[in-house]
């Protein structure tokens, strides 16, 4: 495996930063997930520029100009012999003397982390997973915005370790007022008369780049969408739920709280979504 | 620099991590800041029982015994031949595959870094310190609480951020019901009509260490505490105000938001507070 690390590939071995990164101390830096399917990654432009607009919410600026990204990400791919990638960028605050200011780091860190995409087992996307609407909240919007891809990871990791505790795939999290918002690391979508609903991003989410092509795809298709704020009662009514992102696509969710959805199979919306996604998939490759 | 890191102590240029690392790539550990007097740690014991308390919370066990602490810390400050010291221990979940799995590290990475006590210039607590009550909000309890002393300190550098955009020394954070809470690395405190107020731990703080000695140090003298839930308007109409941490022992404050707390100089009741702490200094040191 080569990792570029700040100017260079190297081997995992040498992917080393200092007990002195921001990153490490702090948890200071961002970062993004992308796919490539056969060599090609899923909205790769919509990605940088979200790259980008984490980078600014945290008043960071990302060492590698703009227009290096497509070429960096492809010979990452490349050096690697991949096809069908995962890919993660991770940009950290760099190596300064402890202390939250920024500017204590000179020089950002930039690490791009490229491996064989492993697909979720088939059984899952066939019978559907199961949630937990955990006692763990989703951070305060107006604390650190779930719109900022960082590096704080553990209010998901603490909601995730409550839902794995309970024998759930993962956990949906609720905000501060009592109103669904996503997973830890996928949004969510529920059915209901069959219309698509979806947590709002003024619910505290992030702005999935997969949730979005998905809302593209339904308004494609005639199928009324509604962002909006919603209980947990909501998925309890719900006909069919299903979870988004860029490495699961469009993940069925059989059961909430132990709760079936719908037939507690995956619904046919969710299923032609899915399929539709899969057809059109070519359109959103770079 | 000698850097104690998992088993040994290692230079500077050798004290690194993983880019797998979970603390560079989720913030996933804790830490915990101590000072040494004169080679003696200030409140060992209770830093300690506050490590092992964070990890706990996010399911973490410490591969170090606790029992090895306290001459492991001695032996850091010894090798780096410090009297006056500034230690942080950091304890991240380790190297491991991609993933919020705490499970797929096998093993916590552990750092202890020991380097010279640098105080705060004297002017500061000559004159006083600025605060800037924040956009930022304190992080909400039940995401991911502030008792936690964890790696995620996005929340903290955003409010320090601002706050020094603005001219400011630190900002003082509200969580979400517009209740004072902390500042981004010390406890707030305020003088009214000769009681000594604090905003409680119910409030979302961290409940510092200096904070606990400086309450009992007041007790011991008779002055009347009380830890409540305030809003910022409490910080405009106090007599005095200060802020507490292992760092700056007693800092006053001058202004908040750019109106003067009470005379604009450190008050009465701080400057005896900072002289009881000192001279009570030895009680606390290990």
């Amino acid at each position: 495996m080569l990792i570029f690390l700040n100017d260079r590939f190297v081997t995992r071995d040498e992917a080393l930063v200092s007990v002195f990164d921001h990153g490490f101390l702090y948890g200071d830096g961002i970062y993004e997930t992308l796919r490539a399917y056969g060599g090609r990654i899923f909205m790769l432009k919509q990605h940088l520029v979200r790259l980008q607009r984490s980078a600014k919410s945290i008043g960071l600026e990302i060492p590698i100009p703009e227009k290096d990204w497509p070429s960096l990400l492809s010979d990452a791919i490349t050096r690697n012999e991949l096809h069908d990638a995962y890919l993660r960028i991770t940009v950290s605050r760099g190596t300064g003397e402890i202390g939250l200011d920024p500017s204590l780091c000179p020089k950002p860190t930039v690490v791009i982390i490229a491996k064989p995409f492993t697909a979720y087992p088939p059984r899952l996307f066939a019978e559907g997973v199961s949630l937990l609407t955990t006692s763990v909240r989703r951070n305060l919007a107006t604390a650190l915005s779930p719109q900022i891809k960082s590096l704080n990871f553990l209010n998901n990791i603490l909601a995730k370790q409550e839902a794995s505790t309970a024998g759930a795939f993962d956990g949906v999290m609720l905000n501060a007022e009592d109103r669904l918002t996503e997973c830890t690391t996928s949004n969510i979508f529920f059915v209901q008369h069959g219309t698509l609903c979806t947590p709002s991003v003024a619910c505290g989410i992030l702005d999935g780049i997969t949730r979005e092509v998905v809302l593209t795809l339904a308004k494609e298709q005639g199928i009324k969408t509604e962002e909006g704020a919603y209980t947990s009662e909501a998925l309890r009514q719900a006909d069919e739920c299903f979870l988004t992102n860029t490495t699961m696509e469009i993940m069925p969710v059989r059961d909430v709280d132990q709760h079936l959805v719908g037939s507690g199979k995956p619904g046919p919306l969710t299923r032609a979504l899915h399929e539709q996604f899969r057809s059109n998939l070519d359109r959103f490759l770079a």
